[in-house]
């Protein structure tokens, strides 16, 4: 038998466990030109959120009582296909299922033996190429520069630090609780952190941190914090709008200062993306990833979750920050 | 004996008349090396109430009882310096003072046979310049697709129009007065206005003029008229942010909509800016706006009010929309 876990709800405000429900169908056959995956990985984001709503966005809804999908690398255990062969690894957008066919459309081969598997899912994945493609096509980091990082103990977070610092930028992280403000400074170069749980006025925080303003807002939350570093934006200075896991959740319209004026005053830009904006240059992306990976001058930081039934909660988790750095499900 | 206008208080809320103060002084004698300038026209622009508070911004903060200056036009009535003759005509930021001494420096020659004086303060001036870069620099207008404007009827807004449709744009106008709407269309070649004035649902407004949403916000008044223009914006647009004329006034903190997720989901560009960034490149934009206008491609329009003693209340009823095109004092 095979284990399915379809969207059951469509969640209000916070994912419950109720939003999911697991299924047992039969094991597939491969027919011709197909292979037969084994899930190996599989990759939970908190970009899923949206995809959870019934709402027109970059790509579409996932349907009630049909299997959700994410990054997930998988090993083939079956071929009929000449171009895939038994124990090859592959990665890409697939079903969270226990075991699927495929014809390796839209997939890529991965190499167990010049990264973990895991990482085809961060460093190496949708995650590094987010940090990379959002810091440096539209941070535009310079020398000497400050960059502030929210979420920065999130799966982008630490990446986008350490570019930060090969950039020869000085690099300021917010991020949940005193353990991950020190993983910051400790294990990924940030010069300095700030737990936001517990300092009481944010934009002085950051005001004495980066006394000369913020060159370069990477945001991964949006919300107060963001608001908190907008009032500390030097003029010229890039936003880089990746995420805002702080509104997600929410039922109601958000809302919060107007920021027209601050990005006039201070000739601010700011610049929204996906990943699928940089879909001609993955290569280049993967390319310089692995080489930092290979040179020691990228680290990377996963949070591994172990068994398929793991996967809801796991994705639950990531609105209560409870990964440092990618979090992954182990199957 | 000279008249001079001073910042009497620095304005809650909405400018009025007693926030400023007329003060006779002697009328200024030349030394070597200087010329004395006849104010002639005077720009009133939205942008002066940032200056009237007391906080950092991109230019220092008009001083408590101390003259008020702007885009001015002056006539040179007396010269001991080798470069300026009586009877020439120079633009730049001067005091609102019926007479002044300049060395000349930071003003430039206007010539008066070229085009009328007052539009060296408007389409060949700040407002031109600004509708220009703005437009064409962040902007990226390309042929064919969907132009909004607020505060289209406005100095910046009747430029950025014709702008739009040089570029073979479908150009969209947003304005407070069916008079205004008219304006636009019959005078500036606007395929639509809207008038928000009488129109109870800004968005639906919105998205029946431009149904495959907009490709190039120019926002000029921030607000609710952004967020109905912004819930409509398309894929990789870009929003030049200009002017927030709606909140200049406000004493709170503005609050609207947070635009986190939509600046993602539609990979959405934002640019704050202030003409000053394109110092560099003033002559390239004087040239291209001369050229428009010479062949006909550009026209303008001015609300001209008469009077050194009306400066005051021209810039207090641009807060209302009493003006269409560029307001301008003739002196």
């Amino acid at each position: 038998m095979n284990k399915v876990i379809l969207l059951n709800n469509r969640p209000e405000g916070r994912p419950q466990l109720s939003d999911f429900k697991f299924i047992q169908e039969e094991k597939p056959q491969v027919q011709d030109g197909e292979i037969l995956l084994a899930t190996k990985y599989v990759s939970v984001d908190p970009y899923l959120r949206g995809r959870m709503r019934d709402q027109k966005s970059y790509i579409p809804p996932f349907q009630l009582n049909e299997p959700i999908s994410s990054g997930i690398v998988a090993e083939v255990v079956d071929s009929k296909n000449d171009q895939y062969k038994k124990g090859d690894h592959l990665s890409g957008m697939l079903a969270w299922k226990e075991f699927q066919t495929s014809t390796g459309q839209g997939l890529n081969k991965v190499d167990p033996t010049k990264a973990p598997l895991s990482a085809y899912l961060g460093v190496l994945g949708l995650t590094g190429l987010t940090a990379y493609f959002g810091l440096m096509d539209i941070g535009k980091p310079k020398e000497g520069e400050t960059i502030v990082v929210s979420g920065a103990a999130g799966a982008v977070g630490t990446i986008v630090g350490q570019i930060g610092k090969i950039n020869g930028c000085r690099v300021i992280g917010i991020a949940g609780t005193d353990e991950k403000v020190a993983m910051l400074k400790e294990k990924f170069g940030y010069d300095e952190a700030i737990n936001y749980n517990t300092t009481t006025n944010m934009y002085k925080a950051i005001r004495a941190a980066a006394p000369d303003g913020v060159d370069v807002y990477f945001d991964n939350v949006g919300g107060t914090i963001s608001d908190a570093v907008m009032a500390n934006i030097a003029r010229n200075a890039r936003v880089v709008v990746c995420g805002a896991i702080s509104v997600y959740n929410e039922t109601e319209i958000p809302m919060g200062p107007r920021i027209s004026t601050t990005l006039i005053k201070q000739s601010v830009l700011m610049q929204g993306f996906t990943l699928g904006n940089y879909a001609a240059r993955m290569g280049e992306g993967i390319g310089q990833l692995a080489k930092w990976l290979q040179n020691g001058q990228l680290t990377h930081a996963e949070t591994i979750v172990e068994g398929f039934d793991q996967i809801p909660q796991a994705f639950i988790d990531l609105f209560d920050g409870k990964n440092k750095g990618k979090m992954v499900v182990k199957v």
